[in-house]
C-alpha cells in the first residue's frame, strides 16, 4: 500500500521535496494549505506521516509549529535537513528582459535580495508559497512575471529557469520533522525533543539544564516560546542526544520532573544524516 | 528641546503609545516603515530615541529585532510593558451590518479571531500595519471596511468604534524597548540584555548558565538565533538580572568570555514598572 505524507504548501514546495528524499519516491504526497491542517491529517488518518519544517539555518525556527507540535501531541519520528536553492522561473520563451515583477514567499524573496537589487525596473511582490508562485504563472499565463521556487516545481509546471541558485548564501538549510501517529524509539542513539516549563523560581531554568549535563548528555538546542496565559512565561524546548530508551536520558527526565511542573516528550528519533 | 522618538508604524501604531507612555507627552514622534528605519534614525541623530517591540506575550519575540540589536549596537537604555487591546474601526455611520472586508496585520487578525468568527459574510484581509489599516479606511473612503487597531488610532483618524476589546485573549502585552545612541547604565538593579555564541563544544551552553547560577543571578529570559553562514549554530540571547556596574554582574561577564567566542552586552536598563 502507498503511503500518503501531508505537506503544506502546493506542488514542487520544498516539504515535498523533503518527503519524498525521506521516504523513497513511493510515496504519494499529499499538499494542504496550513500547517495545522497537516498536523490533522495525521490525527484524522488520511495522512500516514506529515513532513514539518522546523528550522531554516537564515531564518530561524518556524514558531508556529513548536506549538503544534505541543497541541497535537503527534511523535517526531525522523528528521531531514535539507539544502535549499533558489531559482528564477518564467513561462517558456520569457526572457529576463521582459520581466516586470517578481513575486514569491516573503523569505524566499529575502534570501535573494542581492539578485534582485540586480534587475531593474522590477516590482516585487510577496506571495504565500514559493511553488505556489511558480503555478501561478501557468494558472494566469503571466508573460511579464517571474517566480522563485525550487527546480522541482520548474519541471512540475513546465516552466523555464532563468537563473539557478540565486540565493545571496549558499549555506541555506532546512531541518525538517517528520510526524506519526506512534512513536518509533531507537533502541539507542539519536536525539530526543522534549518541551517542559516551570513556575517562575530562580534557577530553574539552570537546574533543569543541569540534569543532562551531569549526566554528560549533550545540548543540541534550545528555544523558548510563549505560555498563553501567563505573561512572559515560557515553554522551553530541548533537543537533547541519545534515546529515551536509554539509562542516562530516562534518569535526566525523571529528575527533570522534580523541577518542571509539565513535561512532554515530543519524540526520539535517528539523527539526519545530510548536512 | 522637544526630543524625536522614532517608532515602526503609522501614527496610532501600539509602538507610539508605547513612546507616549514612556517618555510622557512631550515628545515628539516619528513613525517610519520598517524596524532597520528605526534603527537607522537613532544611529544617524534623526531620532533621539526609538522604541522597539522585542516580545508579545502571545506571538513570542519579534526575531528581526533581536538580529538589529546586533547589527547596530545601539544600547537598550530601557523597557516598557504595554497592555495590548484591539478595537473594531470604521468610518463614522458605518454600521456592522454594513461591513464585508476586515482588514489589519495578521497577527491581530489572529488575536482576534473568536470575535472575526462570529460575523457573517465578512472577508478577511491581512495588511501591513494595525494602524495603517485605520488610515486607509479614511484614505479610500471604504464604507464597507472596518479595520483592527488600537484605540488611538480611533482618535487619530476620526473613526468610530464598532466593538471594543475584541482580542480573545486578554492576557496581552508587549514589551517594548527603548534604544538610544549613548548607554544609560543604573549603578544598580534593573536588568541586563547580552549576546553570546560559542565553538560546538559539549555543555557550552550549560557552563554559559552557570557562570550566572554560582553567583546566584536570575535568568530573566533566553532566546537562540540563527548564526548566518554556520547552519544551526546559535547566538544566544539572554537577560539576567541587575547591572553590569554590579560585582557580581561584571564577574559573571568576565567568567562568559572564558567560555564564549563571542560576547556583546547590549544594555543595562531599568525593568519597566506595569506588567
Amino acid at each position: 500500500m502507498t503511503r500518503t505524507v501531508a505537506f503544506q504548501g502546493e506542488s514542487g514546495a520544498y516539504s515535498e521535496i523533503a518527503a519524498l528524499n525521506y521516504f523513497s519516491r513511493s510515496i504519494k504526497t499529499l499538499p494542504l494549505p496550513t500547517f495545522p491542517a497537516i498536523f490533522n491529517a495525521v490525527k484524522t488518518g488520511q495522512a500516514a506521516a506529515a513532513v514539518v519544517p522546523i528550522e531554516n539555518a537564515l531564518a530561524g525556527s518556524v514558531h508556529e509549529n513548536y506549538d503544534l507540535l505541543l497541541k497535537y501531541k503527534l511523535p517526531i519520528v525522523g528528521e531531514i535537513i535539507l539544502p535549499i536553492s533558489h531559482y528564477l522561473l518564467a513561462l517558456p520563451g520569457v526572457k529576463i528582459r521582459d520581466i516586470r515583477l517578481v513575486i514569491s514567499h516573503p523569505q524566499a524573496l529575502q534570501q535573494c535580495a542581492d539578485f534582485l537589487n540586480g534587475l531593474q525596473d522590477v516590482r516585487i511582490e510577496p506571495f504565500y508559497d514559493t511553488a505556489g508562485s511558480a503555478k501561478k504563472l501557468v494558472d494566469d499565463q503571466l508573460h511579464d512575471t517571474t517566480a522563485i521556487a525550487s527546480r522541482e516545481a520548474a519541471e512540475k509546471y513546465g516552466l523555464d529557469i532563468l537563473a539557478s541558485r540565486i540565493e545571496s548564501n549558499h549555506e541555506n538549510y532546512t531541518r525538517f520533522l517528520i510526524i506519526q501517529k506512534e512513536p518509533k524509539i531507537p533502541e539507542k542513539g539519536g536525539k530526543t525533543s522534549i518541551v517542559f516549563s516551570f513556575e517562575d523560581a530562580p534557577g530553574a531554568l539552570f537546574k533543569s539544564l543541569a540534569v543532562f549535563a551531569l549526566r554528560d548528555i549533550n545540548l543540541l538546542k534550545i528555544e523558548s516560546r510563549p505560555l498563553h496565559g501567563k505573561p512572559f512565561n515560557y515553554y522551553f524546548y530541548l533537543d537533547i542526544e541519545g534515546s529515551i530508551n536509554e539509562r542516562p536520558a530516562k534518569n535526566a527526565l525523571n529528575h527533570l520532573k522534580e523541577i518542571a511542573t509539565f513535561l512532554q516528550v515530543l519524540g526520539s528519533y535517528p539523527k539526519s544524516k545530510a548536512k
